[in-house]
């Protein structure tokens, strides 16, 4: 997928809400532990119940490989699932990779190739050829690690580095390498202020934003300093969406909760483009 | 496994190799690509072919999940194959995972629980609370990138922040972390002068050292500034050694690269222990 077409998606569903699946068999509703594979059922129905009010899903590869093969086996049926039965919809494998260049490499093929995935989660710490592999994938996305929406967040990313925080020579760094047009960036939620500098230096990239819902973050704030004229933002909520009941209503009550954050974007995309 | 218990494996081995397991199909022998499973059975040669000359294993993930569930199964059957046959060997599973708290904990169950490895390896970009789920299982360890092998670890880790470098940062802040004597820290072979500054913050730790090799680190530099008064080094080799013949003999040429730097090693060992 296209950045473009990416864009044009959120402007007719009006939405720039992705929605993160994080199945914890501890918090999925109990009456699907009795079907054969609870974490794709759990996953199907959410997708089902909120794809017209998504743009994007992204399922958090830990949730996953926590329950080794099986748990491998569900990511794949969910990635099929969306790509046979949604193919528009833009698709996040949140892994958070990045080793040397040849391993790198393979984790682009597991990723691109092999799930076929739109795009995958990276960290920056490696360096250049810990991600140029993974940026050589022609419509292919690579969403590294800036400014994350966690406390250890302050531990490093903010340490101030030549006159810079790290995370902002992070970003600078990276517009230097091979491919750089494929990059997007992640950048937490709740800290809405750090939005305006970000934009100084990545204006035109989207910025993939955890931390609405669950972890506290404001949307109005997020739109009002992170957003670009492209719209440029792709905003996560999955706890809060997810797991908004434990029942037999779970996706009922998914798309209510999704539903509000829509039309809370509805109404900014209306003010703003 | 205790860090006591790998200090003892080290000395009645006399090495402190680690073979690092990349399995790529485009490079093993091609007579095994006949079997049913070419991954599990070049990971099992080699291990049977050099058990006696190493201390640890460490199974890069990339190089499984490039194969997707497939591979995975290989991941699986490759660690129960040494915990079951060796269960002696240090297990460490490259995988260089990290994230929020509660996703981290899945990917330490997924590691050390579903898994079973000893130990892990992960990225300190997320800082604090995307390490410590991991350093919460007892006798299971946490080996953190800190100065890498690569080019791009100059990107980053060499970065100036308030009058040191990051990586020294990154060493530093870690020993402040809950449970932090679980830490074990990835310091590049290329890189050798470093060791002396970096034995300064982390004098007792054990040190993971890639790059010894195919990536051209000499290990008597590595030793020479690295060790400590309980070795404190895991020199991992993988191209070097897996990769030394492509042909039916490939797990006899792996034994004589491995036992070629054990034997070095042992050298090293007998003058210092």
């Amino acid at each position: 997928m296209t950045t473009q077409q990416l864009h044009e998606q959120i402007l007719q569903k009006k939405s720039f809400l992705c929605v993160g699946l994080d199945p914890d068999l501890t918090k999925i509703p109990q009456h699907l532990l009795e079907t054969e594979d609870p974490i794709f059922e759990f996953n199907k129905a959410i997708i089902d119940a909120t794809h017209d009010l998504t743009v994007g899903y992204k399922p958090n590869t830990a949730f996953f490989e926590a329950y080794g093969i099986k748990g491998w086996m569900s990511l794949q049926k969910t990635i099929n699932y969306i790509n046979e039965n949604y193919p528009d919809i833009f698709t996040i494998a949140d892994a958070k990779r990045g080793d040397i260049g040849n391993t790198s490499s393979m984790y682009a093929k597991a990723f691109f190739e092999d799930l076929n995935f739109d795009s995958v989660t990276v960290a920056p710490y490696m360096g250049k050829d810990s991600v140029e592999p993974f940026l050589a994938f022609e419509n292919k996305h690579t969403i590294m690690l800036a400014l994350t929406s966690n406390e250890g967040a302050f531990d490093f990313q903010t340490l101030n580095t030549n006159g810079k925080e790290l995370y902002k020579q992070v970003l600078e760094t990276s517009k230097t390498w091979k491919n750089s047009e494929n990059l997007m960036y992640v950048v937490g939620a709740t800290k809405a202020e750090y939005f305006t500098e970000i934009r100084k230096i990545v204006p035109d990239s989207f910025l993939l934003v955890p931390g609405i819902g669950a972890q506290g973050g404001s949307l109005s704030e997020v739109c009002k300093y992170g957003m670009n004229d492209k719209v440029g933002l792709l905003v996560n909520s999955a706890r809060a969406i997810i797991y908004a009941s434990k029942g037999t209503d779970f996706a009922e009550k998914a798309r209510e909760e999704a539903l509000s954050v829509q039309k809370e974007m509805a109404t900014i995309i209306d003010r703003r483009f």
